[in-house]
């Protein structure tokens, strides 16, 4: 950079001195996510107050400049690549829990915040923050909400936007809006909080949250069974909620991944005849969870399960969660690159999912791992991407084979993402997932709030 | 009606036949909701399907006749009243449950299926639909989405949106969205989906939905107490979250409504002495059930309880609900006319909220009876209409006492309506509610997907 810097770069910096960074080491550390893509802005405005977000958006919405919203940089589809170049503006320093309410069951916190962070904050105090995405240790608030990020406790907690209040959120033009509040119900007008989350940084720029606090449960108890086969282990699922239960989480795995597993982890960590295998975590009063055990031990024995471990303590728990979590780094210990694509279906596709995905490895050799939420079908679909003889990556076949597996979840009535979003991976595929209409509304709202198209140009699919 | 009939009522009627109706008496069924408002409009479609709706709205977006949605009719804040005349289009008769499928945790429902009849289906496999607002035995599941109606056991599962995966709508110019799916998580773009519920008629006509049924907890028990000051009662609430309880329901109530409940109900209704009342759910597995209730017993013996009721067979448990739906008609048998505000305040604000009203009640001699949803703070206030000495309603005054409630309300961190929604009866408290950029989101919206203005216009204060 010497004299050729933009004009607007100059005036941004004549407002925010030395807030805006434009030294090669900080915009290439915001030009990509966890995703493949990635696009080197003109400047980073590492923000600490949403007035500073609000005079760059002024200055940016006035010159036309392109303008890339990025908390922690965790999400998974390129959603804060800045494929126009221009501006990001970064609140990952806005790091501040302002406020940790027991008493209204509400924390407000800035953006920034680690959602891990927040958790324990909250549970040092004895409540709870639910949404748990896998990424929830360098994931942020703002990225959480700005995704809705799931995670495993969905089925029983609800995703991110079950726990969003209000927001504090600033416009392409500058305007800060405060939506929501800090009441557990609220009927005031059209839902605006419920729409920033899951907008993907299109819609604003989100700097503060006011969230949800709901009792933590003072126990919890997981039963882990597995299956000779993997219908078996679908069937326990529907089984355990067709009696009454609603666990905090479910989770299922199939051979491949299983056998990754028992790879990476020792022969021990699962047994070796399964094809497939079942997390079920409950939770609630100590004596509750207690009562519960024996009865969901009796519904996987009724399924099929011919291995059966609880975990009774809060350790045992969470050696389960251990292993679950080791379960993508097993897939990762094969050498093959791993394309996580989080695909929903209706939870009875389950064995027709897996079933498909076996065709389709046998046809082409490219393995496919699925395991994921099972409790509401929200099963991650991980493409091994294997070398071919000049060890090149089969990189077009798997895209070829991602395409197929998308086609297939959406004649299923699934739907392509349950938790990472479009951004630039899956733009593409949106307009057959969501149809014209949705796509005529989706532009409408983007340009009613958005008219000059600064916010995150290029995602979705949406604008150009 | 005669020769005067506008050109607008031939066109639609030379398209939808005989669903098109200009006879008074049906024009006077579709003037009004529960409110005190009421407006004729020019023509009644009742609608069979959603191509029907999509068919009208083409010829009134096109002619800019104003369309006024309706479901049921059960609203409480005016939102259905055709103030500009106009086309009613009702859904009412849209009642088919298209889908009940436990194994993909799914129902899909015509706008028009009363609430509780879906219950009831669901129940009836084992499958629950939580939302339970008030009016469920006559409102729709149209209208529920319309409002994101509440409920008492909201304080656990969430308000009408945690449980709609999908919807088809019918926007102003006729075009048919359908928005979301049948996956229990669906990260596919904005969340259309959430902005049409509670969106009140505003943003398109409600036709089906696609709704999300969890397992139905097989057992339920109630704890009721009562306490010689409501200040116990309140701290009994936050006494039973802090000790990591999450109940299914929590309601409290002051004196005024137990006093009145005690006249209408006899004196063996509730404790004579009782300043406060407060009625726990909790619903699980049968054994979990019966464990979690002795403990709770013990919290709300610690924070000051002097009797102490359990109900722990179904019946039992009923009858704790009839008592408690019976405050609402307690209250009307005082002869006094209840006028209703479902305003929201932080949890820790109920010992407050109540004084404050004690303090307005004994300034005005307007007598204020509080009760409702305590673990959200979702209390309905109720200012009863006295009459003066010449036996006229004291309107005004209450008008000017509604007006100090409000402003206390927003004033103390709290939202003017939990689960009613704006409409009319809150339109002109709706800016100061949320304030000058939230309004002008809202315009921006609302003329995004309907320029001419012809959905539900002059509600929510958004347009004339």
């Amino acid at each position: 950079m010497n004299g050729s810097v933009p004009h607007w770069i100059e005036e941004l910096r004549a407002l925010l001195g030395e807030r805006l960074h434009i030294d090669a080491e900080t915009l290439a550390a915001h030009a990509a996510d966890k995703w493949h893509a990635s696009a080197t802005p003109e400047a980073v405005l590492l923000a600490e107050t949403a007035e500073q977000v609000a005079c760059a958006l002024r200055l940016a919405s006035e010159r036309g400049v392109p303008v890339t919203p990025r908390g922690a940089g965790a999400g998974y589809v390129g959603g804060c690549v800045p494929v126009h170049g221009g501006l990001v503006i970064s609140v990952a320093g806005m790091r501040r829990i302002i406020e940790l309410n027991p008493h209204d069951g509400v924390a407000v916190a800035e953006a920034g915040v680690i959602t891990a962070d927040l958790q324990q904050a909250a549970a040092a105090q004895g409540w709870f923050y639910p949404p748990d995405p896998a990424s929830r240790a360098e994931s942020s608030i703002g990225g959480n909400i700005a995704t809705n990020a799931g995670g495993p406790r969905c089925l029983k907690y609800g995703v991110t936007r079950s726990y969003v209040l209000g927001l504090e959120a600033v416009l392409a033009d500058g305007r800060i809006l405060r939506c929501g509040g800090r009441t557990h119900k609220n009927k005031q007008g059209f839902d605006l909080t419920g729409l920033f989350c899951g907008s993907e940084g299109m819609l604003g720029v989100i700097t503060q949250a006011t969230l949800r606090l709901i009792p933590l449960p003072p126990a919890r108890a997981a039963v882990c069974a597995s299956f000779p086969r993997f219908a078996s282990a679908a069937r326990a699922v529907q089984d355990v909620l067709s009696t009454g239960h609603l666990p905090s989480a479910m989770e299922i795995t199939d051979r491949f991944t299983i056998a990754s597993a028992r790879d990476y982890l020792g022969s021990d960590a699962l047994p070796e005849a399964a094809e497939g295998h079942v997390i079920i975590e409950i939770d609630g009063h100590a004596e509750a969870v207690r009562t519960e055990l024996p009865t969901l031990r009796r519904v996987l024995a009724g399924a099929g399960a011919d291995v059966i471990r609880t975990a009774e303590t809060e350790e045992a728990v969470e050696a389960v969660w251990r292993l679950r979590r080791e379960f993508s780094y097993s897939l990762k210990a094969t050498g093959l690159t791993k394309l996580n694509e989080d695909i929903v279906i209706p939870r009875s596709r389950l064995v027709e999912l897996v079933e498909f995905c076996e065709g389709m490895q046998k046809e082409t050799g490219l393995p496919i791992a699925c395991f994921g939420h099972a409790g509401d079908g929200n099963i991650h679909t991980n493409i091994m991407l294997a070398r071919d003889d000049e060890g090149r990556e089969r990189r077009a076949e798997a895209d070829a084979l991602i395409d197929r597996l998308f086609a297939w979840v959406l004649d299923h009535g699934g739907s392509i993402t349950g938790e990472h979003g479009i951004g630039l991976a899956k733009a593409d595929w949106f307009p057959r997932a969501v149809g014209k209409v949705s796509m005529e509304v989706h532009r409408a709202i983007k340009t009613a709030l958005d008219p000059r198209n600064i916010l995150n140009p290029g995602k979705m699919g949406l604008t150009p």
